[in-house]
């Protein structure tokens, strides 16, 4: 069943595994992006497989007229209502390496500026003017409602969710998926890894998505290091155990060091305490990363983080090969600008492209 | 005479024919646009001939590529200080589409910055970097001004108007006439057509700009509908009248629906209020666009709206087929693009690319 | 001794000659382009020549199609968080010209949108998606840190100050030297000229980078003119001594105008004061440019001014073929266009185009 066999309220009632069938096209591609859960092996396989061939492409300017010749008929408007420079950057030079227009709608009080237009109206006559809507907004399921209306509309027009609210962010976890396995190409891949996520975990989506996408792949071991008001929530251990993953929960990070091959370092989420200043009684000191504990992993351990960083990570750590977050933030541009080129169906000649010419 | 043969107080004091003859060139096509009047019938065709060829050679990405190619070497300033999203999008499509590199300004603190500066030398120094400025700003005259600055001046740069506060809205009633000429395109064009305008006419420029660009069609019939005190103004009827235009004036919209080919929806433009409120005690309940009134309309006629709306249209008629309104902001952008094309004489290379290729 | 030798301590304590060495490439040529005194006179000549190159290759749409194919695989990130149209909308365009798409930051709150992250990891996060950045910040010295961290970093970029507070204005400085250079192309180059600077000479880093540029060039006589309390720093007089060039400090514009060949008027900085109001005391009356004084300039006399203007030039000097300073905007762009291009080791290419084609 397709999202327009469904009315809006019969729409919103599908479980997920219904929702993300009825987002797919025929070849199991997601048409809107909405949800992490619309990502199985086979297409995160694929996108990254993308990913990989066209950050080789872009490599010389040959590749880069290629790349940028894709969709240079077409346009995407970036509607950021929920400011953030990041994920806006690396969206923006995503469209820009597939040669995609942008028109950006950033400001919610011009956006909103006539007073008694309902937001589904707004963005329906803006996105009369592109051709992909790349949206990231404070409000909860917008980007799921407008791709409803788009999709019943005579325009139906691809929607990405680049963020809403405490909700979804699946570009985020696509690019947390890519720097790991990009990481482990030389080391067999994925499987059989240890993964370690330390800091905020009840609280942080990044880590909840990341650790539900890792059980695609075959036996990764996932290490939950946090202390204890802030450790994750035991519907992901739940998960977890049901898919026969295994896991262990700890607050000493120092003792589990040693073993792990990835380190998913994640800030304090105090934006989401109940009574401000919660968080800045909870001691942290022991889940931090420095030169110190840079010893005590292993030498091709490697560490992440979303970014942006408070104290978790000591600058001193940047220099360090295995610090991967810099990196990471760049793998997000490709995957995004693969994530785009798979929605317009340009897979197939950048595959061609990447074996003829590398 | 051209604008360069008079002082700014004498090209003030011209008539409004003398100006358009002014702004003119050679081949009697605007060089600026600024005002609705500049557009006769001969231009209209044009242009509404230009943006359906821009329209079907923008189908496919070899027509992209051309129009891409057209004005790539060229760069408009969107000079947007009054906001407005829907108008800026349209013209940065209209942009894109065409080739032309944009820059921004829409920031009347940041163009304004340096106290002590005229806008006038902002804009002209501005002016420095682009070869096109789309202006919109709340400043009435603003446009003709640097119209007129521009001509007089070493780079004398096309200006479009983007709309001028109250004032002057050019490029609106452009897309309503290519939205009517094209919805009536197999029915024998606009000529003996019946235009029913519906809602806050004494108030909106829309109407009143539309209104007097339909007596270059011949045997339009137009009727006004409106509760007493928003009624079209007796100057508009005058011109009709002079110009041997059928009109009728009416508040009752039922019963005339069934007679006409194409309503044209507005909202209460309630920020033109004297005293607050003062709209809202006015009944408009029978001046509204829903289920029912579809029923009584043609089955070929047509519902048009500049857009925001309110609730002068139920969001039920949005998938009826003769719901013209999404369609028309589309139209916006391809209007757009023509008159941006036929501002750098591109027409003709248009002209002859769909001739040879369609 | 390159940046990358140094530690940030030990960088900052360099004298400015051994950060110039350490900031240039094996050529001479900047790498990163942090300061005036970068600037030699074979960079400036060479600088010069590459934007009148870029001047003439771009007045015809095949030579447009070429620059914009220079730099097409590459984006530079305009970091304006000092808002500034006139230097924004000048590399905007340079950035077009030479083909570079472009990404912004320009809201402060924006991009400090996390509490507790830190410039320097915002910045190098953001520029992980791009190949050059363009900085305009309030806050001394971040160029130079950006800088010293990127070059340290596993990306490289380079960065173009476009000028950090009271600072530097490295870009400024070059555009007025290849404004006199280019006009008095025909007068047998800069050399033997007069250049009187008038006005607010004692706070405007204008003055001081250009006096200090101008040293490079053969037998330019300098002539400051200004009321007492804002009269150059002797500093600067210093400095003109002990390279051998010959200047005059005087309060009488008039009796000066007519031996001069370039008057480089500025406007009062008031933004500077220490106590509100206390420039406005100072009478500037004999410091203005009107058509009387362009009666006593020479026939070939040029008049420039880096604007924005108040009343130091009147408008209706505006049309006199000697008026400059609108010029001199342009030539920003055409000195910008060069430098981005000269940064990218795109020189040679535009040489060879400008040798075959013109």
């Amino acid at each position: 069943m397709h999202i327009t066999d469904y009315s809006w309220t019969e729409f919103q009632n599908l479980s997920m595994p219904e929702k993300v069938i009825s987002l797919s096209r025929n070849d199991g591609t997601p048409f809107h992006t909405l949800f992490a859960q619309q990502f199985n092996r086979a297409n995160l396989d694929r996108l990254c497989r993308l990913a990989t061939e066209i950050r080789t492409i872009a490599k010389t300017r040959y590749g880069m007229t290629f790349l940028r010749s894709l969709l240079a008929h077409k346009r995407a408007m970036l509607y950021f209502t929920q400011p953030s420079s990041r994920t806006f950057l690396s969206f923006l030079s995503a469209c820009q390496i597939t040669g995609l227009n942008v028109g950006e709608v950033r400001d919610t009080a011009t956006s909103s500026e006539y007073k008694g237009e309902s937001r589904e109206d707004s963005i329906r006559t803006f996105s009369s003017y592109f051709d992909l809507i790349i949206m990231r907004s404070q409000e909860k399921g917008l980007a799921e409602h407008m791709a409803w209306t788009l999709s019943n509309s005579e325009r139906p027009i691809p929607i990405i969710n680049a963020g809403s609210g405490k909700d979804q962010h699946p570009t985020q976890a696509l690019l947390d998926i890519y720097t790991l396995k990009r990481s482990f190409e030389r080391r067999g891949g994925l499987r059989d890894k240890t993964v370690m996520f330390v800091g905020d975990l009840a609280r942080g989506r990044t880590v909840r998505s990341l650790s539900q996408l890792l059980i695609n792949y075959e036996n990764i071991r996932q290490v939950f290091v946090a202390p204890a008001p802030l450790q994750i929530g035991q519907d992901v251990l739940n998960t977890l155990t049901s898919h026969g993953v295994q896991w262990e929960v700890t607050s000493d990070m120092h003792a589990r060091l040693p073993d792990v091959d990835a380190v998913y370092m994640t800030r304090m989420q105090d934006e989401w305490d109940s009574t401000k200043g919660e968080s800045a009684k909870i001691d942290t000191s022991r889940f931090k990363i420095g030169v110190e504990e840079m010893r005590l992993c292993k030498p091709d351990a490697i560490i992440m983080h979303p970014l942006p960083r408070r104290d978790e990570i000591s600058t001193e750590v940047d220099h360090d090969p295995r610090a991967m977050y810099w990196r990471q933030m760049r793998n997000g541009m490709w995957i995004r600008a693969a994530l785009i080129a798979s929605t317009f169906d340009c897979a197939g000649r950048i595959d061609e492209f990447h074996r003829e010419n590398l």
